[in-house]
């Protein structure tokens, strides 16, 4: 049976750990990203443990929607790996004896000297019908079975097994079947709101039906997931992707600061680097969060000189030069005070940037004019400075987040029209 | 409706992002501890995207198998959230408009100076029967649905809105329809390896078979989670968790620094508020994230002075006081420059204590002599000075989080011995 880009695919993740608070599964996002290199998209993610009941019930669920089937886990020789017989219940086949894969695995044992224990004897019996797929680093053979109707797979679950089988031998397989050419982008998206993107895009859903289009919302971050798949050729589903993220463009402009991945820290940074400039930071409710996302990026000392965090006034006073009068006049947390600390950093670092954030991250230093959220950003560069108002919502943690996303979409902003400017008077 | 032991859990999480390859999905390990934290067990965790079909398609199955159904995501104002749909299709109920609830969302854009858009409407829709649970961080609003079948409950997926929901509106209600005691507890240790651990603790395990004992390891932390479940009482749970922990403290002794969930920030926070000490910091290659760290703490403006990122000599040189000779004899990673950063920044901001880091969080700065994750982590305070050279092994993010792990352990013991010292001349 052929596995095309409209089949249905599920895989199944077998094992009572897998139902634990501290498991953190990762075969089933390994096994996504290889079915996608191949055009191929997931549709149902199950996870189960060993009990009887719940496993037939998944299996035979997954077998009713699913055109492919992938479970991993529960092919090991205890009481609790019962995904073989799981799945010959669910499909009315039996499990036959398979001397030969018998003799392979006591092989295994005897290279390394032991004796096979009695009950891996377990693992030598076969799904009737079915392939079985040799394991190079453990007892537990997989299974490929095509029934016409659809195609069901079983991989072991240590993904020290599970990553080379399926690269032996169920890539290939799958590769014969499906032909489908896959390109995918991501746009991403700094000072709008969700429902203003949303706002701005949405009847361009409709236009694009040979594009998949999905928004995600993350505190200070929104982005638009763009995928089109192509049976024709790769070209057609770039060039579909690309029909489409010119009209977005259109609407969001310079709102959009990344199409090919990077985060909005590498984007300033490599913006700084093309231009050879430098950048320096004074920072209060951020307390330090800005230096380390930009700090983050290999090679950042290229262009980050240097970054202050100035908690207290005396320290605001001391090491950036702040006037005391001005901060008894505007308060610490004021536009006058963003402002004097972009200005403050700039010239004690010598930098052509200066970054000053100033706000409320809460949940203390509230009062009834600067509630939590109230955050002031301040950049200062050679001939100005420009300051923003914002009230952000969440927790400390995602206030001081959207806090620092905010000061480099600013400097980003700024950055770019330098860029073009400079450009135009090339020209 | 009463969720027992035996009852069978499913949790749905709703999202196509959930099935891309790189989203690593904590909700459902979150819910799944609290869900252990009252003695359920989960029995199926699904994961499906937007697609309309495949999410009917789960949702009969959830509700055709599960007492309880958690789901989470596809509850936001955009066309692919569909939660409350599918859930009103699938129980064959009504979605009513609720104007009161629409009220509420308007007043939340309000607050932030922001229209409403007409899509968060949809917002407002509530499936007929269930209960409306607040959301104090966001638009979505959760839903709670007991229809003597079985019990119901929508959260939305941001994980900084559905935690205060579930911890708010759920926990509570859950807690009334069971009775199983369960109690917890975490050690956690800086400066030990995991393998280390194990040594001194593993003869420990077969020992306690009421408690459960669960070693993880992440980069710069060991946790030991214990947990001990009792029918008859909490105090039974809680004395057998307590007494294996005794045990393990006699072994470990100081090298946990927390068994009751603090961070290492917000230990090193407390004590430092307890004795009234003050801290300043100077960062090279972990560039913010130790202050980071330590601002994220609510409060810490009492203690945390200043921070200074000094990623460039000429920035060490002005801001810390440090000698161009010194610098130049000894290199900028080093012993001397690492104990110099620490003094300097405990006069400058005239601290109680000063931190300083200067290492190699890689790929680039390296030398023959000084390889990818060597640091120097440097300790100053009144009468004395403290240095410790360590070499962290992992990824640029990695070797920062360690570094900074690190000072921050080199902090705390030593706020520990004056404590004891100040507690035994009292005495």
């Amino acid at each position: 049976m052929n596995i095309k880009k409209a089949s249905r695919i599920e895989i199944i993740a077998i094992g009572s750990e897998l139902l634990t608070p501290n498991f953190q599964e990762t075969n089933t996002l390994y096994l996504t990203q290889r079915l996608n290199d191949l055009g191929l998209e997931v549709s149902f993610k199950s996870i189960v443990g060993d009990d009887w009941g719940n496993l037939l019930s998944t299996i035979k669920e997954a077998l009713s929607r699913a055109h492919l089937i992938i479970a991993t886990g529960g092919l090991g020789p205890t009481q609790d790996d019962r995904t073989r017989g799981a799945f010959g219940e669910s499909l009315n086949r039996k499990l036959i004896f398979n001397k030969e894969l018998l003799e392979k695995i006591r092989e295994r044992f005897r290279r390394r000297d032991l004796s096979m224990p009695a009950i891996n004897r377990k693992q030598a019996y076969v799904i009737e019908g079915a392939e079985i797929l040799g394991n190079k680093n453990g007892t537990a053979p997989g299974i490929w079975l095509d029934t016409s109707q659809q195609i069901v797979v079983l991989l072991p679950g240590p993904p020290h097994e599970l990553k080379p089988m399926f690269e032996e031998s169920i890539w290939p397989r799958l590769k014969k079947t499906c032909r489908s050419h896959v390109y995918r982008k991501v746009l991403k998206i700094a000072s709008l709101t969700e429902s203003k993107v949303e706002t701005l895009i949405s009847d361009l859903y409709p236009q694009s039906s040979h594009v998949e289009i999905a928004t995600l919302a993350y505190p200070g971050q929104i982005e638009i997931h763009l995928v089109a798949r192509s049976e024709k050729s790769q070209d057609q589903a770039e060039s579909q992707v690309n029909k489409l993220e010119k009209k977005i463009l259109e609407r969001l402009q310079d709102n959009i600061f990344s199409s090919s991945g990077e985060e909005l820290e590498e984007v300033v940074g490599n913006l700084l680097r093309r231009q050879k400039e430098s950048l320096a930071v004074a920072e209060s409710c951020t307390g330090g969060l800005l230096s380390n996302r930009l700090t983050n990026i290999p090679g950042s000392s290229d262009y980050f000189l240097q970054g202050i965090i100035a908690y207290s006034n005396q320290a605001k006073i001391n090491s950036l030069g702040l006037q005391p009068s001005m901060l008894e006049k505007h308060g610490a947390v004021s536009f006058k005070t963003a402002e004097a600390m972009a200005k403050g950093i700039k010239n004690k670092a010598q930098a052509d940037y200066g970054l000053g954030i100033t706000g409320i991250a809460g949940p203390g230093g509230v009062s009834p004019q600067k509630p939590v959220g109230l955050v002031y950003v301040g950049l200062a560069w050679e001939r100005g400075t420009e300051v923003s108002k914002n009230i952000f919502t969440g927790n400390r943690k995602n206030i001081k987040f959207q806090s620092s996303q905010k000061a480099l979409d600013m400097l980003r902003r700024r950055l770019q029209k330098t860029q073009t400017l400079s450009l135009k008077s090339k020209k």
